[in-house]
């Protein structure tokens, strides 16, 4: 039974729904939780509603990092927060594995505080599960995008091992066996993107364990060609959001005209199923967060805005992937790169 | 009246097409035009529909680059190919500006190689016009996003540079007097994004000619935040291309779901001119291209696929551009720069 240690102090409404969302899954699995925060107050939430006592406990700390504080101050200032408690539970065997939906930046750097890296990994990516089209039947309608923000530029080497761990994991959570994976750049023949894009090709192009498309551009980010995307955190992050605000935007645009004419009133009430459709599609709450990759553990973030569901579903991945053994998978796919 | 040197033999439909907009553009301007290709085809196509011989001459050229050709190769090899010819009559002062539809990597690598950058300017931009939600009343729904692919990597004054161009083009093509310059970025503090993003913030902040509103991410793109957003050549592009390529999948979600149930049918029927209207937005044929900024003189890069149109209103923004006298206002902003 995987052991999943849980932030309870971290995300814009936490502890509320971080609580509800872990009684939640004591209901309805074998997961084994700690819920990591203030006691009390967990205690009093748990009360409120049903759980099962068998599946939760709760580690006492008394302090927590808020999501708008300094990620390094707060880390460093607050040994005793729930984020940096839990992933010493973790990094101590107590947990398996890890889920928080505070702040990104904190949980980064707590995972790399505490944790060890991979053996050969230079450095850990956050990775980002995002919608697109898909273009077989059978593809997985969720692509995984690398890293997103837990670097800012990289080099080759780098890049190819996100490319490396982005497939394990794809292989894993999605059921692929062969995830197409693929180098963000500007063009897409190999020569493209200077120095660093032109020699990560080269690497990923030469792995045998991967299955490498070679360079995507924008405009396949969202259709199937890759199912994992690897790019240097400053790109990987502008692409994410460009994606959630282009969603965002559309969806505004829709409903204000809609609201101005009947006859769009009209077109969007015979569209809403479909509409309502495309919207759990771009809604983070049900993909289960981001995982950080790279580590001896596993960390999952959760999206700052979860809500008990959301954080249910984080939790529920974060089980599968001890359970189908992501980590020693992306350990050996990672020594085969040496 | 600007006379404006037009690359007869660029673009997927080069010379048909451009030889239609430019005939087009002669019937309803006084803007001179001269054509720059092989003179016995596009006598031809001239003769085969209206125009007015008073604003068009043809500059004979025996050779023309291929959209597929490796750029830098074929400049060499082909000097007497029609967009070599046309950079060089705008550099000898016979037409004021450029309009090629043609390889874009050859574009970039001509204007480099027949004409000087502006005074301090280091590296040219290429400049791409993109419909975004508007925030206020008056707002320009078509922000600039820059370099969307003429440079790879930049450092921070080479961004900075960007902003000062960009913001200079923005105020005599939109008329705003003046556009809000965000720097692209993950993150909307000032200290994020690496040194280069640092540092070009703190630069773009200090410039009192131009309106700096700090940091841009990923999710103020399509928002009405920046009318001049700046970035690398990298993720300028991968930007530009994002946007595009989830217009077209959104597109086609729809109308495939259209096509599988009546009751989204009829919801897109009600909904038609709305859609149209977006679509119109999102067509790259009604902007007029992109600009090429930092020379001495204005190339408008029209899109590879553009048809008579497109072309027209490429050449109707390099005169507009020519007769605001842009590349003086460019070079008076980027002189107080130094």
């Amino acid at each position: 039974m995987p052991r999943i240690a849980v932030d309870a102090m971290g995300g814009d409404f936490a502890p509320d729904e971080v609580v509800r969302g872990v009684a939640k899954v004591s209901l309805s699995s074998d997961i084994q939780m700690v819920l990591v925060g203030h006691a009390d107050q967990i205690q009093g939430l748990l009360d409120a509603g049903e759980y099962d006592p068998e599946l939760i406990s709760v580690r006492h700390c008394s302090s927590a990092i808020g999501m708008a504080e300094d990620p390094r101050d707060a880390l460093r200032a607050k040994k005793d927060a729930s984020i940096n408690v839990a992933a010493r539970m973790v990094a101590a065997g107590e947990a398996d594995a890890m889920v928080s939906a505070g702040n990104t930046g904190a949980c980064v750097l707590a995972a790399a505080k505490h944790w060890k890296l991979l053996p050969g990994i230079r450095k850990a990516a956050l990775a980002s599960v995002f919608p697109r089209q898909t273009e077989y039947e059978g593809q997985d309608h969720l692509a995984l995008l690398l890293d997103v923000g837990a670097t800012i530029r990289c080099d080759a080497i780098e890049l190819a091992q996100f490319g490396v761990m982005g497939s394990a994991y794809a292989r894993t959570i999605s059921k692929v066996p062969t995830p197409r994976v693929g180098l963000l750049n500007m063009g897409s023949e190999p020569n493209k993107g200077g120095e660093v894009l032109v020699a990560a090709h080269r690497i990923l192009s030469s792995l045998p364990a991967i299955h490498f498309v070679g360079n995507v551009e924008g405009n396949d980010v969202a259709t199937g060609r890759a199912d994992v995307i690897v790019a240097e955190g400053i790109l990987g992050n502008v692409t994410l959001k460009l994606l959630e605000g282009v969603a965002e935007v559309a969806w505004k645009l829709a409903s204000h005209a809609a609201h101005d004419n009947w006859r769009w009133r009209l077109g969007m009430a015979m569209l809403s199923s479909g509409i309502e459709r495309m919207r759990d599609l771009a809604d983070f709450q049900t993909y289960g967060g981001a995982p950080i990759l790279g580590f001896e553990h596993l960390w999952i973030k959760a999206h700052g805005r979860s809500r008990a569901p959301a954080i249910a579903n984080a939790i529920k991945v974060a089980a599968k992937a001890v359970r189908d053994g992501i980590v020693p998978d992306m350990t050996e796919a990672v020594a085969k790169l040496q």
